[in-house]
């Protein structure tokens, strides 16, 4: 498998995806979609909705399967950037070198923008037509995990305790709270849904839970490290920023050789997990190993 | 039926379900769960749970096949107010005579507070425990429902063109789209969800959909009304607050009698959309007349 091969066809089919999905910017009120579509559209890596794709051919399922699922995924993800970049949050203007949403449609509509999207996902994820070779039990344990993952004891949990550790000692209970709340539950929500909509059993659930989970958390040890020693051009922000705003990161705990230490492990356990899937969960492995070696 | 009484009875058993749904405050992140908590006990009159709990008893329906459907519906509508009392949107310090949650938590925590209750409330409308006696097609179909009226072409979408339409000169059809939206939809919804977790045929469905869409549009020219003949102390926030505002009102555009009358007419198209459900649904008409003729 070329990777980089690999990480274009599948991007190309989620964006496509989400351009059939996502309500035009000619239906009412244009500014609202003009809005949603400016974020989604924004360069992301469609990197939760690549490893959902992967999760479901990893149990012999099709992409097709749970297409709508993982652009349902990217939707969450870009609502909680949104969000994350408003002035009363962290006050980014910039985001992969493009200014953020608020800077280009103003608080009110970056608010209601990312509201918008975090509901149509949830319309996506419930959508029957998307929906019709899965049993609706499965589907709605679907929509259960997303919410588990995305809410108060999830994401917006770990956004929150990210918050208010700013400029905090901040000892490693806490920091591995943030991590597999606000940036790893996802990750690891993407590869279940994958699993169960691709039509795994429970064993191969199991599998791809174990792997999501140290994936996960090894994308963020992996993204500190970047914000640390990356390059400020590929990676659209500056580099520095986790300290100059004295938030809690990896590489300021543990310093920068047992970090990347730590994301080299979890990479390990990560790839361990998929020995009982056989060959056709090469790709997950590849991607495992892309996210700790990315850099950018 | 005495009104109050069954006001009282249905509420105080929405509140004791949403005490028990709701994360409590003494789970991670604690200022989260508290913020969550204080807007959805602020006072609320629970219209939109009661009418879904009527609904469903109109159609054979229990309460309790609902509740958990009525209290998401509830968490929506509180975490809209949340968003819409936000500096960059109304910029209330108060509403029902507290201050609103940015006031107590800060806009961050405020703008998460109603990220998360809306997550919640996804959670809730596919929990397997509560949905366990009714068809799992049948609360996919809610989910869909439920979204597709809250966000950007429902809901969120009535709010920005709301927003949009502050201080500007608003004809009679753009009036309709914000009312029907911002505040209809959801008020329909609850009805419409209400029969079909109720168990109700599609003939009871759109019976009820035909009370639902008139309701909902009669309450928001209530509203409209009572800003602006209302008592200050019972509203909890300042009568002729539209006004100042340059919002879009029915009594703005058709003057006071008429937007009067036009609820009226309303009022009578819902209670007349009802008989094909017999005394089953004597609660409903009872409350359609409420919604018109509350004063606060």
């Amino acid at each position: 498998m070329v990777l980089k091969d690999y990480l274009r066809d599948r991007s190309t089919l989620v964006d496509s995806a989400l351009d059939r999905w996502l309500p035009g910017e000619k239906h009412l009120p244009y500014s609202l979609h003009q809005a949603m579509r400016y974020s989604v559209f924004a360069g992301g890596k469609r990197l939760r909705p690549i490893l959902m794709v992967a999760a479901s051919e990893a149990v012999g399922g099709s992409a097709g399967q749970v297409l709508h699922a993982a652009c349902a995924m990217e939707m969450i993800h870009t609502y909680s950037l949104i969000h994350d970049d408003l002035p009363a949050m962290d006050n980014d203007d910039f985001r992969r070198g493009r200014p953020t949403n608020h800077k280009v449609f103003g608080e009110a509509v970056a608010i209601l923008a990312g509201d918008a999207l975090l509901t149509e996902a949830f319309r996506l994820l419930a959508d029957a037509e998307a929906n019709r070779s899965t049993p609706p039990e499965t589907v709605l344990r679907v929509i259960e995990l997303v919410a588990r993952y995305a809410g108060s004891q999830g994401m917006v949990g770990g956004q929150v305790v990210d918050m208010e550790s700013e400029g905090q000692e901040v000892d490693f209970p806490t920091l591995e709270y943030i991590h597999t709340h606000k940036t790893g539950g996802l990750i690891l929500a993407s590869v279940q849904v994958g699993a169960l909509l691709g039509g795994g059993d429970e064993k191969q659930f199991a599998a791809l839970s174990r792997f999501g989970g140290a994936a996960g958390l090894a994308f963020q040890i992996a993204d500190d490290i970047l914000d640390v020693v990356g390059d400020q051009a590929e990676l659209g922000k500056n580099v520095g920023s986790d300290q100059a705003r004295g938030k809690a990161t990896y590489p300021a705990l543990l310093g920068l050789a047992e970090a990347r230490q730590r994301a080299k492990e979890l990479c390990d356990i990560a790839v361990e997990a998929l020995t009982p899937l056989g060959a056709a969960a090469d790709p997950l492995q590849t991607l495992a190993r892309y996210i700790v070696e990315r850099n950018s």
